[in-house]
């Protein structure tokens, strides 16, 4: 990636993210940790039972920010060798406990194994320090000595190893890490693990994942263990698998994601909720969340090839992601609701009432944002035997066994993308670039070639020299979106998108916000563009100043009878996209602004 | 009481509630954890930490039905004999920890003591057995000689105890327990109680009682420790803490209070939410939070004489303390949604698409609700100097050292109350009758007398005789209710309320129920009476099969645009009172209707 959005917030965080995250590592013990695992006298653990988890993600990060910049980063050969240090003689690792595998609902010690293997995985095809990999492959080898069908039966708490595992066997060829995976997403369902007042549902445990017709419970768990089960139903050519787990997105798609693509309504259990519980104020919509919805929707396009997974990508990432972290790369929300409300409290730290802040006492968020980002190129662009899949838009450079091909664009600002095929070789190959679902006056130029659309992509077909381009174009006009009206909070009021962006309404641009009300036949117009190059989007709105009555209900004569209503004032409604909600203050937002409608008084 | 709904409940409570709860007490452990304290062997504390207090909210229950009734109420003076015997020599009680107030955080000594004295305070003024106030005035004491300035200073994590410490005073005329009391109060809001994601809020302690501009935190903790502050400052002639109380009241009132008079929003941390934070489905609203708010108006309503309290009282006692009992006064809600969606999870044991349940393992809700159904008629009438307030309406007799009166009416049913005196002095006084404030074509006929009505109560002066009689009436027209736009799940929608009662729409009456919109110009008819008295409300709908769409946002051309939406049959839509709910099946049901318009397809 080379340029556009994309490009500047990787830059960010390597700049600001990375190594602050290399701090955080150090003043939280995080690294003292594995310094005790490996002999250090005189330090406790500290920080969360999944704590080495924040290492391994950051070494993730680190890998894959190397191989993109070209730079190395970081001392990740120093704490690889710390990691390395810390491992048991039998291939048991994980630095918070002495008691191995003892309390697997809580420990992480499954998932923590994951996110090393990941690391080492990244470590070794980011081709810089390799020494993590032995130490994923003897860990990896305990676990499938101590765990799986008629030896330790239990499963962790919290899902993750099992993509890590698959990868694993891609990297290695080992069947029994594919084999181990495959137990135990088998294995889950049971309804087994429970604590308290965590029921199943919270450990991806109540229903065989075979069976869920929707995908349930603790929302990054949940998503976490789908990517993992689609990389086993791939890898196994398991069809059956497939289609459940493609029936589930599209349940979760149609009823339980938020516009924005976040997922996991409930504060409580960072659950899923029910089908259309989509609270704008009380969303939860764990960033972490939306990150493991990326690496599932990318497993199910790989898998199938349709451009809806594309699509959901693009919505997710543009949004619910890129919300999570700040421009400059080192503040995070854990939290991305869809409306903060005036004197909203801060009881929690997650609160998204604090802005965004440089670190969590739970800091699963921002190391993950750091390794998304540095690996988002991974998410555009995919070559099979028959040639290109363009899925995402970036200014970039592709380079595949077809040829080298450069993509410019301004994406998400602008109308399109142009392909130049910049080199490589002249056999006939197909160049399929995504049309977004949401785009109109949709138009490919590829002179004097053969094109189709069809089914989400744009065929372009035939030899290719260099020089040769496509161009693929959209309307830039935004649009005005409307919700089920099984969704509450969302009732008889509109947002506006632009492209892939959805748009976020805040105080500091519109004095009195929670009183706007969008004008009946008001439509969305550009109005400019912001310093970051987005796109302003004005609607005509009116303000009415609320009631202050003692009892916010009233008695109105008939069903869409107003009532008496205050005089309003017109006003012009300004937007900024979502995901930079709270930038440059924290104060009220609203993605869906209530219409003026007769029950909006 | 006499006869009515208020009555049936208490009966049914009495029948199958209370000497249910007794079992529960023997089958949950309860009573076995007072005989290991008074030392007998073998036995192991089982419960949550506050489970002694389920034994003393069962006694004030049995007290108060025993003095309802006029009959002995099961074994009070066994089990007030067990808690005599688990009494520490200093006078120390509670059975779940051998560590006296060692965690006070989370160990609720102070709430447990708090219950005690209130039973054994019920048990005394219900003239039954009487051994427990010697035992709760030896707590009282011990608490005092640990507790206060200078000495250990800390808090109990939740108030209860202060309400009980003012009525302990108001018993016994001992300063001390009014003086710990205030003390108690005036110390809150230090910020000292916090413990990992509860924040200082949960525990009533982020800000002083005096500095608290809305009442915030943990529901149930916040409006007893708000009683509490009532009677402290009634007590103490504070009137500047009475009129910060007052305002916290009409704040929460005015923006943190369901339709149906439920308070405490979340799920998470059961606490209030931001101002107009009111989701129908996830709505918290536990019974024991509507519980302790009918107990702070009335106290408010005492100190003030104000006719909104009762109002308060009488929407939050037939409505969101009501629900939280069956019919059959043994099968509970713990949390009071005001939708319930199709295909819920009850992914914990307070969900209520369980349904209603016997009981629970945090029991805090069914005893609640005995001790304030077999209290009920404390509720509804008051006398003072000028004479007799009627507050709330059933048929009942009021004996007062004005006289006699008796009430006749089926509310809440009916469209009215006639009180007749009965006997007594031939003094002049004033008989007040409350005007709900949701009454309309209010008429009152006292023949011969003069009457003014004002601020909310109907003033009817003079001599009185037996037979005099005044005669109240109103409307029995159904309402439709609109609510402020700030409540996300409301808007565009319809509610209808009859009288004080809330009504609710169910799959059972309404098949297709979430497909189902008001139509525009509706107005809600009376249509028959149900089996238990209550009005058969019904309204013009139409229902509107859902699309089926794989994402549930669709782009508009215009803000009010409906776009295409499916053909709708016409239907009519049935209630019935919200407290009813959930009685004849669990399915989906909503308070909120949506109206058919533009935006709801």
């Amino acid at each position: 990636i080379t340029g556009g959005l994309l490009a500047e917030r990787q830059r960010a965080s390597a700049r600001n993210g990375i190594p602050a995250g290399r701090r955080e590592l150090e003043t939280s013990g995080v690294l003292d940790n594995f310094r005790r695992a490996a002999g250090a006298q005189g330090l406790v653990p500290r920080g969360p039972r999944f704590a080495d988890s924040d290492a391994y993600k950051w070494l993730e990060a680190a890998a894959w920010e190397s191989r993109r910049s070209g730079h190395p980063v970081g001392d990740q050969s120093r704490i690889g060798s710390l990691v390395a240090a810390a491992q048991h003689a039998d291939g048991y690792l994980d630095t918070m406990t002495d008691d191995a595998y003892a309390d697997l609902t809580w420990s992480h010690e499954h998932y923590v194994a994951g996110h090393l293997i990941q690391a080492a995985i990244a470590q070794h095809r980011a081709g810089g320090a390799d020494e993590l990999l032995p130490v994923a492959v003897r860990l990896a080898d305990h676990l499938g000595e101590r765990f799986g069908p008629g030896r330790d039966e239990r499963l962790d708490g919290h899902p993750e190893v099992e993509t890590a595992l698959v990868e694993l066997y891609r990297e290695t060829g080992r069947r029994r890490y594919l084999d181990l995976a495959r137990w135990m997403v088998d294995s889950r369902g049971s309804g087994r693990i429970t604590f308290h007042e965590f029921e199943s549902s919270y450990f991806c445990d109540r229903v065989p994942v075979r069976d869920q017709e929707s995908i349930e419970g603790h929302a990054v768990r949940a998503v976490y263990l789908a990517a993992g089960a689609t990389d086993v139903a791939v890898e196994t050519g398991d069809t059956v698998l497939l289609d459940v787990l493609r029936s589930q997105f599209t349940a979760m798609w149609a009823s339980r994601t938020y516009l924005t693509g976040g997922i996991g309504a409930r504060w409580e259990q960072e659950a899923f909720g029910d089908a259309f519980e989509l609270p704008s104020d009380r969303a939860y919509a764990e960033t972490c969340a939306a990150i493991g919805l990326v690496q599932w929707a990318w497993r199910l396009f790989l898998a199938t090839g349709e451009a809806s997974y594309g699509d959901a990508i693009e919505r997710v990432l543009y949004n619910a992601v890129l919300s999570g972290v700040s421009a400059s790369g080192d503040r995070y929300l854990y939290v991305n609701p869809l409306e903060l409300r005036s004197g909203a409290l801060a009881h929690d730290g997650r609160s998204p009432a604090n802005g965004r802040r440089a670190w969590f006492d739970c800091a699963c968020c921002p190391p993950n944002v750091m390794r998304l980002l540095a690996s988002a190129a991974a998410y555009l662009a995919a070559a099979d035997e028959s040639g290109l899949w363009l899925v995402g838009y970036a200014s970039s450079t592709v380079d595949t066994g077809w040829g080298h091909v450069r993509i410019d664009t301004d994406h998400p600002h602008g109308g399109g993308v142009r392909a130049v095929v910049t080199g490589g070789g002249v056999d006939e190959w197909t160049l399929r670039l995504r049309v977004p679902g949401w785009a109109s006056g949709v138009e490919v130029e590829a002179p004097g070639r053969r094109v189709s659309v069809a089914d989400g992509w744009a065929l372009v077909e035939g030899a290719w020299h260099e020089g040769d381009a496509v161009d693929l174009s959209w309307s830039v006009a935004p649009r005005l979106i409307a919700a089920d009206s099984r969704l509450d909070a969302a009732r008889a009021a509109v947002a506006v998108e632009v492209g892939p962006l959805v748009q976020a309404f805040e105080e500091i641009d519109n004095p009195g916000l929670e009183e706007c009300f969008v004008l009946p036949g008001a439509r969305p117009r550009l109005d400019g563009t912001h310093p970051d190059g987005s796109a302003r989007v004005r609607l005509d709105g009116v303000r009415r100043p609320a009631s202050g009555a003692e009892w916010p209900y009233r008695e109105i004569a008939a069903a869409g009878d107003p009532g008496a209503r205050p005089v309003g004032e017109a006003v012009g409604l300004t937007s900024v996209p979502y995901h930079a909600w709270g930038e440059r203050a924290v104060g009220p937002m609203r993605v869906w602004l209530p219409v003026d409608q007769v029950f909006s008084g």
